[in-house]
């Protein structure tokens, strides 16, 4: 079967990415590139479609290193920082007169791009250069092109979060779920299966929002996922170190890695 | 005389940074570092002091290139996203729990900062890691440690701007101005015969938000600085082919450059 569709992680960190400004910890100062990371995001393109999930600072960043020159529309997981504040930065997307970015995200979500752009959401600034937009609240499923995406609940701190499941036709293709603590039994259903899972494994500890590696490898199981790539990582996890501990199924991504589907 | 004050260029770019995503012109696809700009910004640092000025998208990237790891402040000079959406990475500058930083803007400015990052305004997240601040709306001039810092009206579209000029006890350092249209009379007065002007000069067409390079070379002969560094450069402006058509005493920065006043 050829390929569905393409995936590249533009960042793989958590809010404040690796290296920590200030932080002289092993991965921190390590030279392995695979320990830089920026804040997480994916982009996915198909023989129809490009989009982009989530938008943090370091947006216009990726887009110059993975060279994407052309969006159709950007998703969002939730409201945090780490995720929306390069948002403005989408605005090279809609350079031509005739063209407009659809943007799907949750209610909550969209009331703080709202509150944090509000130029770009009350309609006033409609001339060259600036981000144009059609905002669509998620509701449940919706189809972007040849794609049919489903919204997955998940519990990450106070912050209403989703995780997003990739269909082509009958084909589930992949679910990206980067930020969660608790994936939601609604999501289980869904996702049980699944040939590709991308998923926060944000460190070897626990902590209160984020999935632990151990945690994420668990739900893995549970999930019967066939293939399991983590993602949203602080300066705990350090490539080398953890990658040949995991269970053959599942691995560590990296900034600028592509996966076929 | 020794320095007083070392100044750190962390960027040089307008609002969507130089390479900017799509743009296949001479200076987005060059070589030339100096011709590579991130959103503009300053780092400056006394025998006392350590703050920053603008800390748009690219902030994190410049302090981890810039080694800086301490700071006393971030003034703010206009709410634009270029200016501001780096924010929640001043996170790093308040580890310790007793850290708050103090952060100087217009009334404006932080009522866009509150709307954009609530959660840092309203005092819920005070744990171990989230931005603590103190912020100060500027109403005329303050002192951060031995710097007096006195506020610039300028006109930059609908925004309300100023620029920064500063001084150490009576001696008038530098001034900032790095996004106008129109210098005020009352700043013009206050900038006269200044030795250091660091100056908006977009690009060499013009513009009705920004100086060009042409009227920012004008403005530095009416005010009689010493020496004038310009920067917030759009692609239009190839370091090369700019710079030896600029008179004697105004430049073009790039990003990193270090000046000592």
């Amino acid at each position: 079967m050829e390929s569905q569709a393409e995936i590249t992680f533009l960042g793989t960190g958590t809010s404040i990415g690796v290296p920590v400004i200030g932080c002289d910890c092993a991965v921190c100062t390590s030279d392995d590139p695979k320990n830089k990371r920026l804040r997480s995001s994916i982009h996915v393109a198909t023989p129809e479609v490009s989009l982009v999930v989530d938008t943090g600072p370091d947006f216009r960043q990726q887009c110059l290193r993975e060279g994407i020159r052309h969006l159709d529309a950007a998703l969002f997981t939730h409201a945090h920082s780490d995720h929306i504040m390069g948002f403005d930065d989408l605005r090279r997307f809609t350079v031509r007169n005739d063209e407009q970015l659809e943007i799907y995200a949750n209610a909550e979500c969209l009331d703080r791009l709202h509150a944090a752009f509000h130029y770009i959401f009350n309609g006033e600034n409609r001339y060259h250069g600036y981000l144009k937009i059609v905002p669509h609240p998620i509701h449940g499923p919706f189809a972007v092109g040849d794609l049919t995406i489903t919204p997955l609940p998940v519990t990450h701190g106070k912050v209403e979060t989703m995780g997003f499941l990739f269909a082509r036709g009958e084909t589930r293709l992949f679910a990206y779920i980067p930020d969660a603590k608790v994936v939601s039994e609604e999501a289980k259903a869904l996702l049980h299966g699944i040939d590709l899972l991308l998923l926060d494994g944000l460190q070897p500890e626990p902590h209160w929002t984020h999935l632990s590696i151990d945690e994420a490898v668990a739900l893995a199981g549970e999930l019967a996922a066939g293939c399991t790539w983590l993602t949203h990582f602080s300066c705990r996890v350090d490539y080398k170190t953890i990658a040949p501990t995991l269970p053959d199924n599942v691995f560590l991504a990296w900034d600028g890695l592509r996966l076929q589907c």
